[in-house]
């Protein structure tokens, strides 16, 4: 087990600096993971996450496991190998893709029946599956097989969706073959306080390398959602890294780092540059917009990227609107460098101990720009 | 006027090296030019056609007219502005594309009535507007406005097209305005000999700064495009550039060069990549055969270029199956790297004398790997 993580400073906010120490090299926290389902983050080369300080990637085990099969990229040396990526990578269960894209989906004590999204062959994902699988990939970060329901769901259903990620959790520590893999538990809970901490304290005293905060970003309110990270992250060990699955936007970011979350993931930045959104220091942005026809500007002009750097918005919109692939690699350039840049910013000032007024001065310039 | 050829060598086959001096720097020739249809090659960063020695592109001026409109691209600086691309840029008159894109092109003395083949607006493109039009755009080298006949045209048909490309012709060099871009004429004349003669010595007494053959990879057989290329640079001065317009596959860039061509364009490479199909010194080869999906090795065991470099066979169909963007550009690169390459060897083949060599080893390789 190589997996450490060294937390560094605490700025007064709460927010916390580290770093993550993997056998692909260092990562510097609060981090956020671009998201490469299908072993490509897409648009992008790994060359082009280096030269924007992409530090870890996030690859989705469920779309590996269906194709082309975690059993070829172990026998083609792994997922680093695969896609020529040799900085760490983190990989989710695939569980949070069988409920939320695979059909028929039937959740059993034992693991989870179901249908691929491609070709309706069946599938059966368990704990030890899912370990087996993630191993195989061999990526530096695994994740715990874990139910999670939908925001609608009843505190019931709630309640057993915890009861099972746990007894899951402990299955998949049991699963390991020893590969020197970190392994990540999964807080589930829902918006319930008391379920939350039900979860937290079973995946806290089973022992992980890492916590995940799951079961946000599932069709809650954001009031809601920042409700939970006002005391989530404070239920998990000082001395392990908190990972916020699946969020968010620039401005959640912004406040789950100021309550004391370290890593995230998301599909914004790279999806909403496909559809013409980018996100900037003043806001949200389409380059669709008329306005933008004849803008001999870059997209932001605060933004160092090579993107804003080089191209005008007209050119970008002329591209985009032709359906350019050389369109949709320039926004989704330009949105995982904001994002990058965003959190090298809050690391910054979470050293210099002025986390608080970062935010003040980030929220400041968004709102003056609505 | 900045626009110079320097003929360096030609080698006992008849093939030429030499230089192309423009105000956007200096280019090698024989060259390739990569098509930048909507003032982007397909997939392609400026910066990577720069690191695989792209020298010169091409951009279709009938494509850049009709979508962002000639005069926005003026506003903001140029094509070359416009698309960040600082090394030379050919545009071609439009004329090929009105014929085969447009809709309901009527083509008289005065010019050609097309209705876009993006929304029906109707546009009117003369032998001035097309001057126009790639003089806001700020090409190096502008083409003529022809009429390029279809290889099943009667003779009558392709003759009237002879005699109508030369008057167009001289009404282009007319309607220059003393930007200091080239402008190229175009032989047309198709299979026939004698109209090819009278095609070239109309537009050698009219005087260009150089001289594409067109008409050809229109629909005829390879012979009878070889048959062309046997007399057809014979006919135009030693002293100029000689453009085989539209063409073509690795072997007809060799043939041609053997048989005195300077310059080419084709959308192969870039549009074969995006089928999947490749380019390789053994012959092409489909990425998405099954014997490839585990297949650890490059596409081609001798291309130095980055995609063959870095990734496995497996991995790029994995990306093509997928759709994933990062597939296309991957094997564009390559493509386009090999059409390079191609080009690179030929010119050292003839500055060493031994181009007739260099095509044998090159048949040789092709034909054991049939």
């Amino acid at each position: 087990m190589t997996f450490t993580f060294e937390l560094l400073a605490t700025d007064p906010s709460g927010a916390r600096a580290g770093r993550l120490h993997t056998d692909h090299g260092m990562v510097e926290t609060p981090i956020f993971m671009p998201v490469g389902t299908q072993a490509t983050v897409k648009a992008m080369t790994p060359g082009e996450l280096q030269s924007i300080h992409a530090q870890i990637i996030l690859n989705n085990t469920y779309h590996l496991f269906l194709r082309p099969g975690h059993a070829l990229i172990k026998q083609l040396g792994g997922v680093h190998r695969f896609m020529n990526w040799d900085r760490p990578i983190l990989t989710d269960s695939g569980g949070y893709q069988i409920f939320s894209l695979g059909k028929m989906c039937q959740i059993r004590e034992e693991g989870a029946l179901f249908q691929s999204h491609i070709d309706g062959s069946k599938h059966f994902l368990s704990p030890e599956v899912a370990i087996q699988v993630q191993e195989h990939l061999g990526s530096d970060i695994m994740m715990q097989l874990d139910e999670c329901p939908a925001a609608d769901a009843s505190r019931e259903q709630v309640k057993r969706a915890v009861e099972l990620s746990l007894r899951w959790g402990e299955r998949c520590k049991q699963a390991q073959s020893g590969t020197g893999q970190a392994l990540f538990g999964i807080m589930q809970g829902g918006i319930d306080e008391e379920l939350r901490r039900k979860s937290a304290s079973g995946l806290v005293s089973m022992g992980f390398d890492g916590y995940a905060i799951g079961g946000l970003s599932v069709g809650e309110s954001r009031e809601n959602m920042l409700q939970v990270l006002r005391y989530a992250p404070g239920l998990l060990p000082v001395d392990k890294p908190r990972y916020l699955m699946g969020v968010g936007k620039p401005v959640d970011l912004v406040d789950a780092v100021g309550l004391g979350v370290d890593m995230f993931d998301c599909v914004l930045p790279t999806r909403n540059a496909r559809n013409g959104q980018l996100f900037t220091s003043r806001g949200p942005f389409n380059i669709k917009r008329s306005e933008n026809r004849d803008h001999p500007g870059p997209i932001d002009e605060e933004c160092p990227c090579e993107t804003c750097r080089c191209y005008s918005r007209a050119y970008l919109r002329h591209l985009f609107i032709n359906k350019e692939i050389l369109g949709v690699r320039l926004l989704t350039f330009h949105n995982l460098s904001f994002y990058m840049g965003l959190m090298r910013q809050m690391r910054e000032a979470i050293f210099a101990g002025n986390f608080a007024e970062f935010r003040d001065t980030f929220y400041k310039k968004l709102l003056r720009n609505e």
